[in-house]
C-alpha cells in the first residue's frame, strides 16, 4: 500500500476502503507515514468528506490505537456524556451527579479548556485537593462504590486521535464534520461506557455556530457509536448564550452546587435535567417523562449534590466548598462593565466572551499557561434583557488586576445593546437517536 | 501572517494577496513554514484552484527564489522552447538547431528523463564528450560565437520551485494546472530569454491526456509568460503516438540527425517545423507562411543540421557521430515484438510504451539509476498502420538482457490491434497566442 494513492484516491472523491484507513492510521502512529503526506490526506478529507462507513472504520482505527479501558468490572449501565465545548457549560458538575443519583454508573473521563471553552477538569480542580488523576483499579473501585467518578483523560487513550488532531490544528483542517466526529468518538469508544449522550452546541460560543453542521455532526457521532455498539443519542443545545451566568472554574462549581440545590438558573438547569434525563434513558430507565420526573427528583431531594459531595469527598477533595461554595476566595479586582443606554440584550458573540474569560485567566491562552481558578465573568444581563442605561451587564474579576481593562474591551464589544428584544432559540434544538 | 491563515484561506476558495504569497514561497524556501503545512496548502491549492493574478505571482516569487540568468550579453532575441514532456520527444534536437540557422540566439537549459518522458540532457550526452555544464562565460561566449547553445540547468534556479516540486511529489499534488504552469514557467522567466514557445503535448503519453486541460495548462503558461513581459505562446500537440520512430537516447539523436538532413519521419519533421516557425515568429522574424518557410530552407540546406555539428563540437561531443550516427555501438541484445494477428494498429497507451522504454534502460527508475544510451524502441508500426499477422510491430533493444522480455511484454499491452483503422487527431493540435 502506498501512501500516495491513498491521498490521490481521496483527492480525486474516492472512498477509502477500510484497509487502507487502517495502513494511514497505524502508519502515521508508528511514525512511517510522514506529518506532509498526512496532512495532504487531512486537507483533501476536509474538502472531500468521508463516507459514513470511512468515519465508522477511521474512529475504530484511532480508538484501537491505544489503550481501551475495561470497564466490565464496573456492575451495572455506564453511562458517559460529551459536550462539544461551550462557554459557562458546567452540565457534567449538575448532570453526572443526577444521573448516578438515579442508580446508572458514572465512570468518566473528562478534558481541560480548549480555546474560549472551559472544561471539567479544570473545574473540579478548582476545589482544593481535588485529584483528577487516579489509578485504573481505585477509579472502578471508586464507581463500584458511591457510583461516580469523574477523572482527566489518562493513560495511552486512542494516541493516534491525539497526533491527527495536532497536525489538523496547525493545517487548517479541524473544522471537517467527518474528522471531528471520528476524534470525539474514538476517544468515547476507548473510554469503555456502554451509552453516551452527546450534548452538540450550536450558537456563537459553540464549534458548530449553525443548527445543520451541529445536527449533522450529531448524527455521525449517533452512526459512529451505533456502528461500534454503543448506545448513542444526541441533544442539539443552544449556545448563543452562555450557559448559566457564571463563567470561571470556582464560580461555576458554585452555581452547579446552587443548581443541584434547586436554586440555579433556569436555562442551566433545564438543560442539566434533559441531559440527565438523556442518560437515564438511554441506560434503559424509561422514557422520557419517567427518566425527566427520576432527574428533578434526583435534584429536588438533594440525592445529586450528595453524589457530587460524595464524589468530592472520595477524590480528596475538601467538601467544605460543596456545602459552602462562598468559601472560594474571591478574587483581588473585579471591575463593572455597565450597559452604555437603554435597550435590551441582542445577540452576544459568545465565543469572544469566552475569550474573553480567557484573557481573564480562567483559560490557557498557551499550554503551559497556569490558570486563575478565581477568575471569573458574571453574566447580569443576557440575550432579551431589559436594560437601563449605566446598569451592570457582568462584572469581570481576577487576580492579575492588568487583565480586567482588556477583557472588558472584548466583553463589551461581544454584548450587542438593541431596541426591541428578539425572542431566543429553546435552549433544546433538537435531537438525535433519542425515541423519547 | 500566520500560515494556518493562509491555508484557510486557500481551504475555502479565497484569493491570496501578493504579499501572502511571497511570504509563504520565501517561508518555504527558507524553512519556517514546514513541509506539513505546505503541503495542506498545496493540496487546497489543488482542489480550489488558482486565480490568474495568483498564479502570476506565485510564478514570479519561485523564479525570484534564486538566481536569475543574465543573458544581456548576448546580441539579438533570445529563444526558449519548452516541452511538457513526451515520449521520442526530440524535438529539441531538431528544431533549435534550425532556429539558430535563422539567426535567433538560442541560450537554453534543458531538463532529464523525467518519469516516463525523455530529456533533452540525457539525449545529447549519448554524444561522446559532449559537456552539458557550462560555466556562466563560456555559455555566453558560445551563443555569441555560434548562435547556439543547450545545456543542462546550473545554478540556483527556482529554488523554490525545486523544493515545492519534491513535496506535490510526494503528496499527490502535481497534477494541478496552476502548478504545473507555474512551477514550469518559473524556470523560464529564471532561465532569461526573450521569447518562449510552448509545446504542450496532449494524449495518451502526455501529462494532460485530454485536449481541454492542455490547451487550459497552455492558456495559463501564456498569460504568465505575457504578465511577466516575456514573449509566450503555445503549441497543444499530439501525444496520443510517440513521435518519430526511435525512443531511446542516441537513438534519438541519429533521429534528428536524420531528419536535419531531411529524411526524418513525417511526424517528427512536421512538428518541428511548426515549433521552429513558432519560435522564429515569436523572435519577429514574420507571419507563419515566412517563417515555415525559412524553417524549412534551414532544413533543407543543411544550415540546421550544420549548427547542431557547430553546438556539439563547441561543447566537447565527437561531431563524427553527427556526421555518422551509425557509429552510436548497437545495444549487446535485441528482440522483436510482432503482431499477433492481422489489423491495424488502433490506440497506442504511450505512457506505457515510455514506460517501458525506461524499463530497458533508456531512462531512470530512481534518481540515481544510469542510463544505458544505447537501449532503445524503435517502431515499425503505429496508429493507423496496417499489419499482417507476424509483422514487426517494434524492436526492443538494451545492453541488459533480462530487461527484454518484460520491457517487450509492456509493450504488448500498450499497443492494440483493431480491424478499422481509425483517423488520427492533427499533430498540430491547437494553438494559443500565436498570430500566425
Amino acid at each position: 500500500m502506498q501512501m500516495y494513492d491513498i491521498i490521490a484516491k481521496k483527492r480525486d472523491g474516492g472512498r477509502l476502503t477500510d484497509a487502507e484507513i487502517a495502513w494511514v492510521v497505524r502508519g502515521f502512529t508508528t511514525g512511517d507515514v510522514p506529518d506532509y503526506q498526512m496532512a495532504a490526506l487531512l486537507m483533501a478529507i476536509y474538502l472531500r468528506g468521508m463516507q459514513p462507513e470511512e468515519t465508522v472504520c477511521l474512529t475504530r482505527c484511532m480508538a484501537d490505537s491505544g489503550d481501551r479501558v475495561d470497564l466490565s468490572a464496573i456492575a451495572g449501565v455506564k453511562a458517559d456524556k460529551h459536550s462539544t465545548g461551550g462557554v459557562g457549560d458546567k452540565t457534567t458538575l449538575v448532570c453526572a451527579p443526577l444521573v448516578a443519583a438515579c442508580g446508572v454508573k458514572i465512570a468518566k473521563m473528562s478534558g481541560r479548556g480548549l480555546g474560549h471553552t472551559g472544561g471539567t477538569v479544570d473545574k473540579l480542580e478548582a476545589i482544593p485537593g481535588m485529584r483528577m488523576e487516579l489509578g485504573r483499579q481505585a477509579f472502578i473501585g471508586q464507581v463500584n462504590a458511591i457510583g461516580i467518578a469523574v477523572v482527566g483523560q489518562s493513560g495511552n487513550l486512542a494516541p493516534a486521535d491525539k497526533k491527527i488532531y495536532a497536525l489538523r490544528d496547525v493545517t487548517a483542517t479541524v473544522g471537517s464534520l467527518p474528522l471531528i466526529a471520528s476524534s470525539i468518538m474514538s476517544k468515547k469508544l476507548a473510554a469503555g461506557c456502554d451509552v453516551v449522550l452527546l450534548d452538540v452546541k450550536t450558537g456563537t460560543g459553540a464549534l458548530m455556530k449553525d443548527e445543520a453542521s451541529a445536527t449533522e455532526l450529531a448524527r455521525q457521532m449517533v452512526a459512529i457509536g451505533e456502528a461500534a455498539g454503543m448506545r448513542t443519542a444526541a441533544l442539539i443545545t443552544n449556545m448563543d448564550i452562555p450557559l448559566g451566568v457564571a463563567i470561571g472554574n470556582s464560580a461555576e462549581v458554585a452555581e452547579a452546587v446552587q443548581t443541584l440545590r434547586g436554586a440555579g438558573p433556569a436555562d442551566l438547569t433545564e438543560v442539566c435535567l434533559e441531559l440527565a434525563a438523556g442518560m437515564l434513558h438511554l441506560a434503559g430507565l424509561g422514557n422520557r417523562e419517567a427518566c425527566l420526573a427520576r432527574a428533578k427528583a434526583a435534584l429536588q431531594d438533594g440525592s445529586g449534590l450528595q453524589k457530587l459531595r460524595q464524589m468530592v469527598e472520595a477524590q480528596g477533595g475538601d467538601a467544605a466548598y460543596i456545602d459552602d461554595p462562598g468559601r472560594f476566595p474571591a478574587p483581588a479586582h473585579s471591575l463593572l462593565v455597565r450597559a452604555p443606554r437603554a435597550g435590551f440584550v441582542g445577540a452576544m458573540d459568545t465565543e469572544q466572551i469566552g475569550r474573553a474569560s480567557v484573557v481573564l485567566g480562567a483559560g490557557r491562552q498557551r499550554k503551559e499557561d497556569t490558570i486563575d481558578y478565581a477568575a471569573y465573568i458574571k453574566l447580569y444581563a443576557k440575550t432579551g434583557s431589559r436594560v437601563a442605561a449605566g446598569d451592570v451587564l457582568a462584572e469581570l474579576a481576577a487576580n492579575d488586576e492588568t487583565k480586567l481593562a482588556p477583557a472588558a474591551e472584548m466583553f463589551a464589544q461581544a454584548v450587542q445593546l438593541v431596541d426591541t428584544a428578539s425572542p431566543a432559540r429553546p435552549l433544546i434544538v433538537a435531537q438525535v437517536g433519542l425515541n423519547l
